[in-house]
């Protein structure tokens, strides 16, 4: 391996900022933040100005039929290309960062190219993927999931979201179904930018997070049944109350966490008791619990030792408990390499920067297992996202575009190998 | 005092049972139980009913100025009347016999009496007091309160209902507003009969209860404001999660109702996490605590560690709790040698007994400050009660009632003292 240079070229922090503000007016919501749900209205006019900046900076623009947009830019060489990209979809109470940033960001780097004169070695690739946050169609990263042979187009197609409309009927409205073909796109590298969405990096005072993979999720709703009673006239020693046993899970929930310590988290995000009334024992209490780990065995020990506790406690208090699994994925490494060049650069810039987790599902998991992948990620202010306050200063921008820049730039010009 | 000897008058049960089925008719609700608001129309025709069968039984009605209705039966001696009684309203999804059998068995003890030609020493009283549920009007207990002196006449009669009207408009349009003074009515003894509207007869498999008084209520509800955060990206040491420290405050309230004992219980019937999803920390959680215990000191001694610890907790987690006081009322200890009487009574009759507190508020508490006061509980199946299922079976109401009635003949044939 050569020895890591920083290249002199530099991203335009203001023309992205200026691009990323632009796309934010589309679905602009009143008093801040964006609305611009998989396929609607919103989308299709996202989608028609982002296609619009890739037609004026030359790129080979292909739609494909889950109406994921690929703008190819040629290399010295055919083959498959370096790519980079995310999504413009947002929830319904969105910001302006999550996944735009990581389009825009592949934009300007083309244009910073383009303006130097540079052809790399190998073709370069901006994508955005369809329906990254599947707030309107279930599931999320459908798009990249597509594209990536990991779901099947036409079992997409036919997927009905929250207003009673599919996916298909949905592209062919806006027109973005395409003719591109899915499910053995091949792409040289896959990196890409993203605001963290959590609090790691503003509170460990780093300004970039060289990213290792995605958490493994575990979500699991118990529904504990036990006996509605009156509050001042049952005696302790009479008592089934779900209530209480929901509080023992989510205190157990913490305490699992930190024995097994090594990244696992686990939260208990909802609890709903029935019927909720000051003097009344619960007849019935539903409650989550969110576990995730970058370590499939980690994980697995804490939904083993979880059940077990969630068994043993039931069995104490005379409850009956239905366990119902909301969502189970393995953990995705990224490929280390990679994820390492990312923390050189950043370095060679001088940005403080560490390797981290994703807590959250990118479109970049779906091409983990394909090619080298990674992901960079600059910081969210105060760790919030899908919020209409999600909020990344153009100063951070400025330095996770740059490092990607660097790191297309290197492997876009590496030897075939 | 002199031995106790069971009278040989007993009640007729078949004709209590009719009675409690007739008044059980108005307000009937389809597929059961019963909706009879205070002073809403069939409250007034549940009045009518029970003012009919006062008229009927010889008994000299009147009327107070907050709705109360007293029928009295004359006895040898002038002066205060042995007084029994209870409550004709109902919640909105009430049963037969909440409040209803002690009126009702009031009435079969007048008429046994009337068909036995008996004349007691001292008068004897019947009454129903007005909005006993505080389902419509708040507080409950309203009528007895005033009664008793407890309340202000004129600001319970301007007390508004959850439908917008006054308690004083509605007497008067349902006319039973009368003339009666309250506030200074003196009675000689009380002893109420009433479902126990809890677990502990069925579960203990005894027939009649003793009560001793009603237990002291603390109801606090702790609002907790802590950092809500993606559930994935938040390490376990940068959270500041109130949804947590909720479950420790309601596993600490079980605990320590068990580590005081002697009748302290302790319910958390409530949480509400906001935004309540799977994958987000909460920003906010609301849990309310409802601690009882018939002593006093007990009962603050349970506020107090309950205090500590939610503090201890909030600092531990970087949260911040509001506690606000829902409710608090003091224990109610009923006159011993009245509710030994009432046991002693029982066990005369071979009926399985103990003394026992009330979980539940009752008119007679109103009375235990100003004269001799106890209450008769009879089994509740399942221990429910405000709710269409409520039920006691005829025998077990028997029971009940020839128990009130001895006590009534001894408490109106003592000698005065």
């Amino acid at each position: 391996m050569t020895e890591l240079k920083l290249h002199p070229l530099r991203i335009n922090a203001d023309r992205l900022n200026q691009r990323i503000e632009q796309l934010a007016q589309i679905g602009a919501l009143q008093g801040g933040g964006v609305c611009r749900l998989a396929l609607s209205d919103e989308d299709r006019a996202g989608r028609d100005l982002v296609c619009g900046w890739m037609d004026e900076l030359g790129l080979d623009v292909s739609i494909d039929k889950i109406g994921n947009v690929v703008g190819l830019r040629r290399g010295e060489l055919s083959g498959p290309p370096v790519m980079t990209g995310s999504h413009i979809d947002t929830v319904a109470t969105g910001g302006p960062y999550d996944g735009n940033l990581g389009v825009l960001a592949g934009l300007e780097v083309v244009q910073c190219l383009n303006e130097a004169g540079i052809t790399t070695r190998h073709p370069l690739a901006v994508a955005f993927f369809t329906n990254e946050e599947g707030a309107r169609f279930a599931p999320d990263m459908m798009g990249s999931g597509v594209h990536q042979g990991s779901m099947d187009l036409d079992a997409m197609l036919a997927v009905t979201g929250i207003d009673g409309k599919t996916v298909g009927a949905e592209l062919d409205r806006i027109g973005y179904s395409g003719d591109a073909a899915t499910g053995d796109y091949r792409a040289r590298n896959y990196v890409e930018l993203h605001i963290e969405q959590g609090p790691v990096l503003e509170q460990c005072d780093l300004q970039v997070g060289a990213v290792n993979g995605v958490q493994g999720i575990s979500w699991t709703e118990f529904t504990i049944r036990g006996q509605s009673n009156h509050a001042g006239t049952t005696p302790m020693e009479f008592r089934h109350d779900p209530g209480y046993v929901a509080a023992r899970i989510s205190v157990k929930a913490r305490r699992l966490a930190g024995k097994i310590g090594q990244g696992q988290v686990a939260t208990v995000g909802q609890i709903k008791l029935n019927p909720n009334l000051v003097n009344v024992i619960p007849r019935e209490a539903i409650i989550t619990v969110d576990l995730r780990n970058m370590d499939e065995a980690l994980l697995q020990q804490a939904e083993h030792q979880l059940s077990r506790f969630v068994e043993q406690v039931a069995s104490e208090e005379g409850v009956t408990i239905n366990a119902r699994k909301l969502a189970r994925f393995e953990p995705v490494h990224f490929d280390p390499a990679m994820t390492q060049r990312v923390q050189q650069f950043a370095e060679l810039f001088d940005y403080s920067c560490q390797q981290m987790p994703s807590g959250a599902g990118h479109d970049a998991q779906m091409f983990a297992p394909n090619c080298p992948t990674t992901m960079i990620f600059v910081p969210s202010q105060g760790g919030i996202s899908h919020n209409i306050r999600e909020y990344t200063s153009p100063q951070q921008i400025e330095r996770g575009a740059n490092v990607l820049l660097q790191t297309l730039l290197y492997c876009a010009n590496q030897e075939q190998n």
